[in-house]
């Protein structure tokens, strides 16, 4: 799929918001690549972020696939716009163990109001990557909201 | 609904699981209550667990909702059975603003391998409370593993 | 909860609707009660209607659930309005085996654009009710846009 | 991804499923193709199958979407297993208008007990596709039982 922006500022918009959300600096996540309808975040293994079994907490692993969804929507957006999560589920494919969790989430379908995503959850681990989530989530435009 | 838990020694698995979840400390999450087929999680408002307009990320939302999810089902599991996430949605109902985060989950059928339970999310706001947000999902017995 | 509509006509409009709903007919649902912000449906077996176990399949179990959960929200829209599904969870609880699926749909939060709602779909077996699905939907309000 | 079916008359099998499954024939449904870990199936427009607008029912293109993830799953099984649906989500991009559903299935992640598959629903439309919907599903096998 091909995606106009509507707004050609939407990788500096993307990163603003970002540094905004501070959740992202709390759990240590950055942002590995913007483009169109597409944005992939990565976040390191943190034994202080998993739950009983030492793999990275479900709820945590989806609170990257979120924000990773939530921009992809976000870089489609025009300039007058902020954007809200209405709802996504997360499919748990393996356990997040390994050195690092990154967030491939591109937009499905792009609307006025709302904008469906997917965002795939892997594992690098020594060198190989796992898929271990899978998020489809819907997006919604605020419009004429600041995004802050 | 009644449940009869298959484990008389439940609540003593919950909360040592809960001590073993290192997300959970990292979050200040702390549990308010546990019965067969029930557990309410609460988690105080901080300012780094925020997205770009200052509510509780759904993420953080989401990691409460889940934990008290698969304890509430963990409760009905047998003792050598260990818990892990399936699926869940979140759908988010108003913005996480105000000073605490409370989980409310209950177990919607209990299986011997799949658990569903559901979860709504309220926040409480100068005494009064508020829905924020909705979970229902899958939970998974392994059994013969251990819990950590 | 307590909902009051916006139109008070919402029962006679939930009923045109239902009405012009031709798959509705053609399944042999029908309308067993509505209230603000609630709808039930029912549906007999039939063994045309089955998967490959000769249960009611999950997909028609489905369809019932989100018309319930659509007309749920739709007994809160304004006049002026139409209603659209967004997304829909169902989580299948147990074979769909019985004389009759019953949907209980509520709306658990009515927003001018969005409505989520929650529906339980039980079968009627000799008498007992049995837990057979329950789905969270969300559910879209056409502003301007007449429901035909 | 490529998967290996552990059942080499997988297509039979699921053909054999497919012509039990009697709501398909009810809603006309049939098979375009059948591989390891992937299925498609299509369903022609159909007046007395639609929602008030006069598209096909969100819960119709739900059950053609989960049939085809139920079999593409099913593929993947070994002889002595069945398949039965643990949840689903369908995310309605567009109203299903036009003359012919194209459901297109494929396995996300392949286990022993749960497959998690995806499948994207496609109207054709005067000769183009338009994705209408999109799902995401757990199913489950059950050993030892057989499919009937």
């Amino acid at each position: 799929m091909d995606f106009t922006p509507a707004n050609p500022d939407f990788e500096t918009r993307v990163r603003d918001s970002f540094a905004r959300q501070a959740v992202m600096a709390t759990l240590g996540a950055r942002i590995l690549g913007i483009a169109p309808g597409a944005v992939d975040l990565e976040l390191a293994y943190r034994a202080d972020l998993t739950q009983q079994h030492g793999y990275l907490h479900a709820g945590i692993v989806t609170t990257l696939l979120d924000s990773a969804c939530g921009y992809a929507a976000f870089t489609l957006m025009p300039a007058d716009a902020t954007v809200l999560s209405v709802e996504f589920k997360t499919n748990l494919l393996a356990p997040a163990e390994g050195e690092k969790l990154v967030a491939h989430a591109r937009v499905l379908k792009a609307g006025r109001t709302l904008t469906v995503c997917e965002a795939r959850g892997v594992m690098l681990q020594g060198g190989r990557e796992k898929a271990v989530a899978h998020m489809v989530a819907t997006m919604m435009a605020l419009h004429g909201k600041a995004d802050r």
